[in-house]
């Protein structure tokens, strides 16, 4: 698809979900390939990201990139319109710290509770609530990361946003505590009501059944 | 120090050397503050990088920025001259693909090389090479990652260029094999041979010696 957009994606990765939110967010009309990850791996992945074979890759005029973070700066600059990071260096700057620490620290703390069992799923659970504390600090009262509009945070926190409240009824647990996270769970809500997202998301439902069957909780 | 430059390092960190290889390779002028990470973190550098404690920090106009590869984005933006990234966008793209890629996989093997004992390091010897092979085929006969330049991805990289060489040395290993990394043996001459590479880097007996005493060998 020569000069086009392409996505590979997996429905349920919060991963290929940021990118097909920054594209749906710019207008970019792209076209979706859903990838078997589970099962059966595409030999267009595998040659398209021949490093992670994972999704999301993007295909734009028949040249991959792979990693979201890395395709949502591309997307960024190459469609420049409606910008997703704000336009202060150091704003900026702070966008991207939160983002790498939401892929470093917090989906590291969300593969220990999903990996846990028994006693030590609490103290996962725990370490978890402490990964999201600086995100919860630094929303503060704003409508969303990105201010009043969905931004480059936003993107990367639908993650937090709709894969953990999933993780949280799919194991019988509670990360995102109403008492000490009311920044995030207002947040969540705002985003919920997004038209863009609310079309792209996930059921709730089919995301848990989802997570279920992963982890061997059916 | 209002509207200066200031960079809080630690002088055997390649992450703290990468910021400020950036900012010379930029002609910026900077303020250097050794942190003492090792055994005593100063209150400012606590305050400046709340999350992680760790350098590097640059200070701008009074506003902090952590993490290596963000602050060479901001320094990028701020300072357009002289750009060390690629100014088209797929260019652009796979350098900071490969970026991530030394500071998960490479990094992570080379944590795993410096922490095993025995018959278990000849393992971890092994997996580091393997982490080191796409980025040997990536530079190809190239002068640097960034062409005729250094960029980037060689700024990310002298974490590879010096610090193996180093800890080889000190752990009396071999990772950057002759045969089988010619191309990244040659980029290290070439880095080794810049004036601005040349004066930055430290020496490596002395990275040797400390490699030695962090990893408790000597």
């Amino acid at each position: 698809m020569e000069g086009g957009v392409e996505v590979f994606g997996f429905w349920p990765s919060p991963f290929s979900l940021r990118v097909e939110l920054a594209l749906k967010l710019k207008g970019i009309q792209y076209q979706y390939v859903e990838e078997d990850v589970l099962n059966q791996k595409s030999d267009l992945l595998v040659k398209y990201n021949p490093i992670y074979k994972k999704v999301p890759v993007l295909v734009h005029h028949g040249k991959p990139i792979s990693e979201s973070l890395v395709i949502l700066e591309y997307i960024e600059e190459t469609w420049k319109h409606s910008p997703i990071l704000p336009q202060d260096c150091h704003e900026k700057a702070l966008a991207r710290f939160w983002a790498a620490y939401i892929d470093g620290k917090v989906v590291s703390a969300l593969g220990k509770v999903c990996g846990s069992k028994g006693e030590v799923i609490e103290e996962a659970v725990e370490e978890a609530k402490e990964a999201l504390e600086p995100l919860e600090k630094e929303l503060k009262s704003n409508k969303f990361f990105g201010g009043e509009k969905i931004g480059f945070l936003d993107i990367v926190g639908i993650l937090i946003a709709f894969w953990i409240p999933a993780s949280e009824e799919a194991l019988g647990i509670e990360m995102l505590t109403a008492h000490k996270f009311p920044n995030l769970i207002q947040w969540i809500e705002e985003l919920a009501n997004d038209n863009v997202v609310k079309e792209l998301i996930p059921k709730k439902d089919d995301l848990v059944t989802h997570m279920k069957t992963v982890l061997g909780k059916n």
